[in-house]
């Protein structure tokens, strides 16, 4: 029995591609592995708050708590890191779901990063997370393709792969669908077509990859 | 009278390097100009709550609340992000001190650009602060300059410049310091000395950069 670890980061239910994205691979996961484990990390619906990872950071530097500034008990936020890292660190394989929110890291996704970046094992290895694989299903709402004005402005799939990818060695696979805001956007209405061909060859994608991390997750525990 | 913003994100008060190069700007900045008005946000010690933009985000794509979801009123998070979007628009100014936290941008000011975006304007333009200055005060731990084996892993200040340079339209001049964490950490005691010679000149140029700022504030108010 093995354990995927889902991380969603739409502030979206309703309506969000990276959630649907997440939900084909995660389909195609379970369909391969019916008694696989998913575990899920809801960061849109339930960010982690601002002052955890302050706290930690402070700490872990010899900052003396001031009293003026916003932070939490340092116990709380210990038990939050250590939640947090635990998951990442029993997951067999990892599924990001993350929109790209102002052409830069979703905030909530940034804070968890940092927060499990407090495990210094995870920062200095070995990578205990290292060979991994890990399915990154992304969204984009614009068009960021090379010879597109906005080529360049995707700040957050390089720092996503920096982290999963450089620091803790883990096998990248992605499914990204771009131009998601066209069907909902004034002035879109001519990219709706390419936005439907984005978002359906990032479901096949995302199946694709569900299907052959589960395979992978498999004969590596058989 | 003319009036900077300054925006601090390290979560230290004693030993911040960027606070320090942020001070000597500050401090030059007044040297000139010395009827000016400082206006301060502190990130790194009030950090802005993590639930302020997914409820703001979410009202702006018609996404009902969820009762489940940890979100806040709508009004309390209509009133925050009013407020910081009118510091940053009354600015003649800006001066942003930040760190480089785990080689992406500080989860404090995503959050808080996030915020700012809300302000249509600020987004989509005509920016109602195009061609104003900013000073960026950075401090990163280690080195990140061409050759170096980190090249490429400074994920946040690119990003900066694309939202205060590009976006913004602002006008942005840089005092950056690197290996700032070779004095204390071990292993890194052959860098000490070219930690101290990058701190040092990017003290002078954050002296000299609030020294031009200000004259071109006094001059644009003139």
């Amino acid at each position: 029995m093995s354990t995927l670890l889902r991380v969603d980061a739409s502030i979206r239910l309703d309506g969000s591609v990276s959630r649907a994205l997440a939900d084909s691979a995660e389909a195609a996961w379970k369909a391969e592995h019916p008694d696989g484990v998913v575990v899920r990390r809801d960061l849109g619906q339930h960010p982690l708050p601002a002052t955890v990872w302050p706290t930690l950071a402070a700490a872990q530097v010899g900052q003396e708590p001031v009293a003026d500034s916003d932070r939490m008990p340092l116990d709380e936020a210990k038990a939050i890191a250590a939640d947090v890292a635990a998951e990442l660190r029993a997951a067999d394989a990892v599924l990001l779901a993350v929109p790209l929110y102002n052409y830069g890291i979703a905030q909530n996704v940034k804070t968890w990063i940092d927060l499990l970046l407090i495990d210094k094992e995870l920062v200095h290895g070995p990578s205990p997370i290292a060979g991994r694989p890990a399915i990154f299903a992304l969204a984009r709402g614009g068009g960021y393709a090379p010879g597109t004005p906005k080529h360049g402005w995707d700040h957050a799939t390089p720092y996503l792969e920096r982290i999963f990818g450089e620091v803790f060695g883990m096998n990248i696979r992605t499914a990204a669908a771009e131009l998601t805001l066209a069907p909902v956007t004034p002035g879109m209405e001519q990219l709706i077509d390419a936005s439907k061909v984005s978002e359906s060859e990032a479901h096949v994608d995302a199946e694709k990859h569900g299907t052959v991390v589960a395979r992978e997750v498999i004969g590596t525990a058989a």
